[in-house]
């Protein structure tokens, strides 16, 4: 990266030579890999020139590791895994997508999972064997040494995607009673304590969360003073059975760098930090626009049977809406027929209405999920966006209805073509709220389900207005 | 909230009642305030009882307090920030909606702003001036402390949404030469220091940083180590302009806590912390949906005009494309007279194509923004979303053929609406990634202007393939 400060080579303790440093020519400013640093470690591997390609790829994060690996050609992985040999460890498989981690493991003995499980946190080491078969993952467990196996066989006992699977049980919990004197002597005892740790929690003698240190509140006491005395009371601890959607708002709302867990009785089981929720949030943030769009985690490292499956799936069920929408033009054959211009116009007035309604949705949804839309302002909401809908529709129906006059010089299919499209604006509007709301109080994710709803109801009425208006004016004759 | 833990009463140093804090009856399990809640706060703000208020709404974080205005009404809003008085401190107004904030603010003497920008974070301040009229920024830094002051101008002078609007000036800067005893005197006795920080960035004379310590790594090592020998050099600088979207993807992919901040010579000027990252992480992942629809950023607090505005501009550009693909139905006027049911099936062929296209396009524009979509497999993944459609499309063509072939009793029908169906899903899926793929190398966001292409393409070549067919095989005879 061009932004990486050369390093002054004196202060240096290892001896690593600068130009082996990720540089512009291994990543854009974007921390892309770049093509042609993949190509030539590719290339060299491609060649059986290990050596070349472990030079290339040593410097890297195992971050841009996992990338590399994810950016070969599935033929060429195998190979890529087996020329990079050690620089594959259990940081890059902990980085990697989950389709290819899945694939690389399976390759894989149980006992070299087991050693690469027993080197990664609980959190990251649960999510590498969570997803293997039942009887893979019970032969990796009977590998691992008795204790990282407990905490992952206990991980494994909450639901997925719950506090319980993200959380590590690794943290430092101190009496209230203590020192900061006593809390930093502990803290240079323990040799086997993790390091990334960013707050102490302060637990009574039940272990139940009495409050938490920052570490900087710590390191800026003095020795003697009374942890009880600094330790800020107020915490927002996350239940072990917290949805992960839900323990990620809640670390963004309270802007949290980490958060006890506690277990139905209160006592601090575990610790989740806030690197373990940015991609989560990211994700869960990311995903509403791949579900609304049927094409279900949108990965695309994701083998292709189940994708066409996943996606072939929602087509199937938006092929059924569309099929009844058509039935109600079917209605109205004989009038299209004496009158070919309104198949031509009807669209305009169907597809409009699904954009309006989309913008709705996309809206609703997106306010639903980051609960800025409430049961306290939901009826505000339906105000708000009957409003949008009826300005919109208004103008939308003088422009399409003065040029269809103007156009085709008829001004009663201008009026009907315009008032066809302020109902079909004013269905969408409604609609586009009504149902992700509707789909949230019946606990259902508005973003898997609302569009299929919302462009039914848009199609259907924007056909129905405009021919039945048609129709019922005599327009056809 | 039910899983806050009662506090041991004997522990707490200060004699806050444990039943003010909030619980099941203020905020659901979800963290959001409870409309009984919210209404109990509003009846006792419109009874002029303050006190009440004030009472109910003293236990609440600022973000929560934030929430709260936010779900008042716009003419609630001001007699509700009244009565709360000194709890709307600067913590809220830096939690609060910027629309919402942007109005609280401007019925406030410029003097009163100056005093709640010299209480926040140089990020959180920024935040709140640089959405003023310029007059009023004036006015609001003239009234600042000249530290403050001038920490702020320098901020303001850096792009929006860039890292230098997003960083924090306050951090712990240590040389390397230092021991770790001396790091811990430095820290206790400055006591002007801010307290947010996580880790200690070591800098070279020249102040150009040459490392980071994590600050458990300082609490864990005896006070003779010196900091270069445990200080990690690897470290991930962020160039002042560099734009928040790629600092947020940065924090994410390196798992950062923190990130030292450095101007265009590789000079140390500031921090980011992630905490001021992941409403970025959230916002920038969550926007596609709302971009890819036309709604802009879809603030629920915007007000009524710039939404409608951005709304009706987006409905206005489909209105135009509708437009154009109503005109390809329009070379077809006297195959449709002659034979209806063109008319009545031709909205599944185009709206098919729309549902498949808009798969494929929310699946490049996510891995697009998260970076796994590069200029390294841009090529395989033409190749993977062409198999999906080419599966797709013969399902679905073999699907509607033959349903229509059996209940129209037309097999030529059947086949022409089958193959049409295949035409249209190959056009979606390779519009579909081409698009978005174009206009990221023509540096145009793919999520705001895709998918008004992709609709468009699908409805025209679904239109044209369909009746095109028809009219070839003279269906319309």
């Amino acid at each position: 990266m061009s932004e990486r400060e050369p390093l002054d080579a004196d202060l240096l303790p290892s001896g690593a030579p600068v130009d082996e440093l990720p540089d512009a020519e291994v990543m854009d400013s974007e921390d892309r890999l770049r093509p042609g640093f993949v190509g030539r470690v590719l290339d060299a591997v491609h060649d059986g020139d290990g050596e070349t390609a472990r030079a290339l790829v040593e410097p890297l994060h195992p971050a841009d590791v996992a990338d590399l690996i994810e950016l070969a050609r599935a033929d060429e992985r195998e190979g890529l895994v087996a020329a990079l040999a050690e620089l594959v460890d259990a940081d890059v498989l902990a980085e990697l997508n989950e389709h290819v981690r899945e694939i690389l493991i399976s390759e894989m003995a149980p006992e070299r999972v087991a050693e690469i499980a027993g080197e990664l946190d609980t959190d990251d080491a649960v999510a590498i064997i969570e997803d293997l078969e039942e009887d893979e993952q019970r032969a990796v467990l009977r590998a691992m040494e008795p204790d990282d196996r407990a905490a992952i066989e206990e991980a494994l006992t909450y639901g997925e995607e719950t506090a319980g699977r993200l959380m590590q049980r690794d943290l430092i919990a101190v009496p209230a009673h203590w020192n900061v004197g006593q809390v930093i002597d502990y803290l240079r005892s323990e040799a086997e304590l993790a390091n990334d740790f960013w707050e102490v929690f302060v637990v009574s003698p039940s272990h139940h969360p009495v409050g938490t240190c920052k570490l900087s509140t710590i390191l800026r006491s003095p020795r003697a003073t009374r942890v009880a005395a600094i330790m800020v009371e107020e915490q927002t601890l996350i239940p072990v059975d917290m949805d992960q959607e839900d323990v990620a708002l809640r670390f963004q709302k309270y802007a949290l760098v980490s958060a006890a867990v506690v277990d139905a009785s209160g006592r601090l089981v575990g610790m989740i930090t806030v690197d373990d929720i940015v991609h989560i949030i990211q994700q869960e943030a990311g995903e509403d626009v791949l579900l609304l769009s049927g094409a279900g985690d949108g990965d695309i490292n994701e083998p292709l049977a189940p994708t066409i499956r996943r996606r072939l799936t929602w087509l199937v069920i938006n092929l059924g809406t569309a099929t009844l929408a058509a039935s109600v033009v079917g209605f109205f054959q004989s009038e299209i027929a004496a009158f070919a211009l309104l198949a031509v116009l009807m669209p305009i007035v169907s597809g409009m209405g699904g954009n309006a309604g989309t913008q709705t949705l996309a809206v609703t949804v997106r306010a639903l999920a980051t609960n800025q839309l409430t049961s306290s302002n939901t009826l505000r909401m339906f105000g708000r966006e009957f409003k949008i809908a009826l300005a919109n529709g208004l103008c939308l129906g003088v422009l399409i209805g003065s040029g269809v006059a103007l156009l085709f010089g008829n001004t009663t299919l201008g009026m009907v073509i315009g008032a066809a499209m302020v109902i079909n604006n004013l269905v969408a509007g409604t609609v586009g709220i009504l149902v992700p709301v509707t789909l949230e109080r019946l606990r259902i994710d508005p973003a898997v389900s609302s569009s299929v709803f919302v462009t039914t109801a848009t199609d259907v009425m924007g056909f129905f207005s405009f021919l039945g208006l048609a129709a019922a004016v005599g327009l056809a004759g």
